[in-house]
């Protein structure tokens, strides 16, 4: 059972090539190998293989249009076991690894997941470090709305990336006060427009640097490091304060998170994502610890 | 540069076998490692080497007194990258992984650490699982005081296990009633008894099985799954609960603690704990990495 360890401006996951389709990724053991003191540790799992061998062990239904049978399908599992779409980070360490491991030669080629075809461009893949480009797909403005934290209102807009965002930018804030900003406990939102919940991102005013800082906190987990979407809203959100047509204009703006520092570009409603990837580690889980669960 | 992943009742290592002491762990390294995010994440690292060949690299300045320079000796870092003198957890994780790894067939020796000679009993050491009995030392009673939590008065007794303890025996407390106790803020203590601070630990009752829940708020860190001392102190104070002279008599009680449960035996003022290991995985960090800290 080979793994390996890295992390997408640290957010960070267990690689496990899997290419026959033979691991039974149970909830439970998903959740044992998340589990930062009992397993390896990580905010989720990237199993990897083919989409059709995937299909065929019955993993997947069906494969997802845009995604060829023979494409790499990146099998996303979050810390708790359950399955999710889609994840910007994790398709970065997941092309990187690919590269590294000597699986994947090409520079550009499709990696599917679960939301679509995700294409990458592999700028950059070394044995510890690699730099990636994933196209994130479609952005949507949802409208303005606004979002709470310590009873302070902080306008912003709703922005769809295939999952819901609320990113608001602060012209008032600097780097310094939003690290000092609680986001201890969930903002506040209108439950109307967001009735599942939505992710939410406080960002600076952009610099002349054209690169603005983030802080984001995940619905259901918290505040986390980075979030590869929420980047996503956060520049189509400043861009907006500029003006910005989301529909029609192309822009690129830097994004600084806590874990890192991200480049976004959106073109005619459609995002591309480019940032960095670290492989730590490489070895083999016990099979007996394994089966345990 | 290889590696294995461990934990003892969920507090988690990471063991870096370097029988030549060719690596040089510097603090920096250390945290980047334990890092959760960012490195492999563990509570703290697990140096394997014997105590002549640590001496002879300038990393002991002497080998204390009781073990041999052929000793195995465990050269603790905690997770920030400092020394710490001794982890009961850690001695089994590090014996089971002698044993596991086929470093070492012995089923009694002694483990090397900063503390001094720790007699180990290698009682099961599966590729997965692991059993080991650890002698702790001497325990020295410091007298009775009070920890406060949320405005509540917790009598206990100060416990000497080579760090200070205050340990509180609450005969009201149930399991249930003890998990729903607020550990996110340290509790208060007596700074005149305590002046670098002190290891908190509640509990419950011994029951007619001879077992007691605890929690453990740990001085510098904050609440964890499982303290190696900690669970020596409880024994203590459980014991002289009863009546117990901790200078001269016998006993043996079982402590149950979030991450596992293990088994305490006082004599005469000296300790022994004997616990699960649990070995996860294994592998190769990468140089890479390893070197950019």
């Amino acid at each position: 059972m080979e793994f390996s360890k890295g992390h997408g401006t640290e957010n960070d996951f267990v690689v496990l090539p899997d290419l026959d389709v033979r691991l039974e990724l149970t909830a439970e053991r998903v959740a044992a190998l998340c589990d930062r003191q009992r397993g390896l540790g990580a905010d989720g799992v990237l199993r990897v293989a083919r989409a059709g061998a995937l299909r065929d062990a019955g993993v997947l239904a069906s494969i997802p249009e845009g995604v060829a049978a023979d494409d790499w399908f990146m099998d996303y599992r979050n810390g708790d076991g359950s399955t999710a779409e889609m994840c910007g980070n994790g398709v970065r360490v997941f092309a990187h690894y690919l590269a590294a491991s000597g699986l994947e030669s090409r520079e550009r080629y499709v990696v599917g997941s679960r939301a679509g075809a995700r294409p990458v461009v592999v700028h950059e893949s070394g044995p510890t470090h690699g730099e990636v480009t994933v196209d994130m797909g479609v952005v949507r403005a949802l409208g303005a709305s606004t979002a709470t934290i310590a009873g302070w209102a902080y306008p912003g807009i709703g922005i769809d990336v295939g999952n819901p965002h609320l990113a608001c930018v602060d012209r008032n804030l600097s780097a310094e006060s939003l690290a000092k900003l609680d986001l201890t406990v969930s903002p506040g939102y209108d439950p109307d427009l967001f009735p599942l919940g939505v992710n939410i991102e406080i960002l600076t005013p952009l610099g002349p640097d054209r690169a603005a800082d983030m802080r984001v906190y995940e619905r259901g987990v918290g505040e986390t490091r980075s979030c590869g979407t929420g980047t996503v809203a956060a520049a189509a959100a400043l861009l907006a304060d500029e003006g910005f047509d989301l529909a029609v204009d192309t822009g690129e703006v830097t994004i600084r998170v806590p874990g890192g520092a991200v480049a976004v570009g959106l073109e005619a409603g459609a995002a591309r994502l480019r940032g960095p990837s670290v492989l730590v580690a490489a070895g083999r889980i016990g099979e007996q610890w394994w089966n345990g669960f």
